[in-house]
């Protein structure tokens, strides 16, 4: 037997896509689909495990608290933790040990990868630029990835004591050097037909490091929800960040 | 006999690899490398057939009525052509028509193909984006390059009736979008061992393409001005740009 | 009233793709879809003036011999057209003249372009290498559009009279410098979460360049249809191939 | 007053790039440089703290002896060292264990972090290819990084249980789909112009990860070799590999 699963919001773009994955993947059973409308006590009908929520900031701190009191593992996408929240989910947690719950704002196994190997790279390299692509609907420029990249190559140059990057331009066109975030200029691309895509550039002499991300279509993130599927009940307590799940 | 070649500027840094370009190549006669204090006769006794001209503005129009004069193609990289410069080498070039002077600003095959294939693509994409790459030692940003190559696609978008690019975005940190030439969004990125490369993306419902150009030295003009220095004697008259010599 | 289609094999998914697209554009007018089981006269009661035809071997011959005969237009990208198929259709079409039929077995803008921007530039760099990458569920490899760009590039490297690529190899683990197609090695990459994607890279002195062409999902022929739909009016007899609809 | 450095090995090509980057290093300075025919003394006589060894394998170990017994510590990139090698370093290690030695086979700082980077990844990806570019004089292929960063890849993912990658191919030409390093297939393109540049690429579900280094020129080791200078002194014994300088 697998373990047993739960899904919150099961019936959403996203949570369709976290269902089929979880019926897809062998060491997994799916026990519970819930959305708006449903009883929450199905999971425990069900004898769920873990469940997984992908529902919205109006639902997701009750089922949480549901969750939890009830010793589920909860893995967590839905979007709106400020820190009050982290609170009190931490405090639900500390009267469960053994329950462990990973909130993450980004699954895309590949992104959060690429984030943390610019971050381990940054202090090697004179220069650090970060581009990314999206479909031209998008309506922030840069993305939140693309500035949290660039706030984790700042931090980790700074750590290191390095210096301003080099940058001799004199005459230049409003604009062209890109977004200026903590020194790392940031460059944001739209284009029809495209998705999600990320890259970062290093140099130094003689040299260039490249990272890029490519998300090719909007179920990118389930195999980082596996990943925390199966491992949230070995990691008691709050988790925010699928990083550390990924051994980085 | 190969093609009897003069090299005027040959002593400076692109002259000398025009030089060493000539002379490893079998079809080519390398007779005479003429330099500041040299006496332009040289080229005449040498029976100099083709001449390559990366000189300076101050000596190059010199240089082109005497060759002119004599007979002699020219091959021309120097800077400094404005219209007026162009039109007295055009009325040189009148009274001798049996002489082919080349005039282009860019002997980079790779960078001259990327414009061309960029203006010849543009008409097909929705969307349409140059990012250009170079060392931090450069003062202007966007590149001349970028610049020219952003102008062809919004000129070929226009010829085609096209509407402004796809572009949803709200809320932007200044600079993210890169610098507005024309309609066409142009990001420079100034990073530390990198040479010259440009890229430019084409985005329509599925699909991109993807046209980039890398330099990865110096020397990288050097089979754009042999391509001129064959072909010169077969195309009468002034011509400005490698573009028709490439058949584009 | 913009241009009236039909779309034949409306209900397959690549023509659920076509019928959108059409729906979605405003100087196209859909005033049919017709699939298995329905009769084609109701592209006369339409008023079709071009039909599009996503449907199988076994029915496309057919479809084209009536939609000619009553003077549609015909937009084909059905599989199975050997020469002799060919050479009926073009029986059928000089029948009546002023039928336009474009039939082409690959309507990706991008993929076209590339092939022929790949075959512009082959002679003018003494190295060219293809990389295809698809998910790994393709059959083959390395892809047909892969083979048939390797072979545009041999094509114009023999017209131009070049020697073999340079290539000092001495020692090599088997299969690690590609397969060998015409002389241009062509590289086949299977990738989970892939699509359809191609790399064209050239080099010479210097300089390198490289024509990228990514798929991101299975309507991005949609665009190269509605050229042909757009277009189809204006080439009476048969033309096989986007190529020529683009201006290449 | 910066570290003391001698530079042995100094007037060949890769000697001449070390001694003009310890030069134009600030907290670095050159006392010594030692080639074929001067005496080893000279580095006493200087007061060398760390010596930087390109030079060949019939002297390094010589140099390496005599820079140990006199307590230098000593950054090597000459190549030939076999596990016998390397065990008689370490018995000369062990007898002055306040001396740092560092050997390594690579000190492209960008291409020891792709592979580590690869390595780390490996496991999140159902599939992982590796190309490698290289200008047409290079001898073997892949190259040895390349199949070193295969290698790397197949560690991580036996050590993780993973089954062997996706990959249906039924008809192949042969090389299509590369050299198969212990799994993970390898592709060598050799390109004109081009210097070292190597890619990984990953896949899983909806996403790719792409790593990509790039060499532009001789002195990509550079930068390298200076974390190499400034932290020998803190690593006492025989060090393999640039990997663990970098925290990696």
């Amino acid at each position: 037997m697998g373990i047993k699963v739960g899904v919150l919001g099961a019936r959403g773009r996203v949570g369709e896509a976290v269902v089929a994955g979880v019926r897809d993947t062998e060491d997994l059973d799916l026990v519970a689909t819930i959305d708006r409308g449903d009883d929450l006590h199905d999971l425990i009908t069900a004898e769920a495990e873990v469940i997984v929520d992908f529902t919205t900031p109006d639902v997701v701190m009750g089922n949480l608290e549901f969750c939890i009191a009830h010793g589920i593992h909860c893995v967590v996408g839905t979007t709106g933790f400020d820190k009050e929240r982290l609170a009190q989910v931490e405090e639900w947690a500390s009267q469960h040990p053994e329950v462990g719950v990973l909130i993450a704002p980004n699954f895309a196994i590949s992104a959060v990868l690429a984030m943390a190997f610019a971050q381990q790279a940054a202090k090697f390299f004179e220069s650090a630029e970060v581009i990314e692509f999206h479909h031209p609907n998008k309506l922030d420029a840069p993305s939140g990835t693309a500035v949290h990249t660039a706030e984790g190559i700042t931090e980790a140059r700074r750590a290191a004591g390095m210096p301003a990057q080099p940058d001799k331009t004199a005459q230049s066109l409003p604009g062209a050097r890109g977004a200026d975030v903590d020194g790392v200029p940031v460059h944001a691309v739209r284009m029809s037909g495209m998705v999600a895509h990320e890259e970062v550039i290093f140099g130094t002499q003689g040299q260039s490091l490249t990272i890029r991300q490519d998300s090719y279509d909007r179920t990118s993130f389930v195999p980082g929800v596996l990943v925390g599927i199966r491992n949230v009940a070995d990691r008691p307590g709050l988790c925010v960040g699928l990083d550390s799940y990924l051994g980085l």
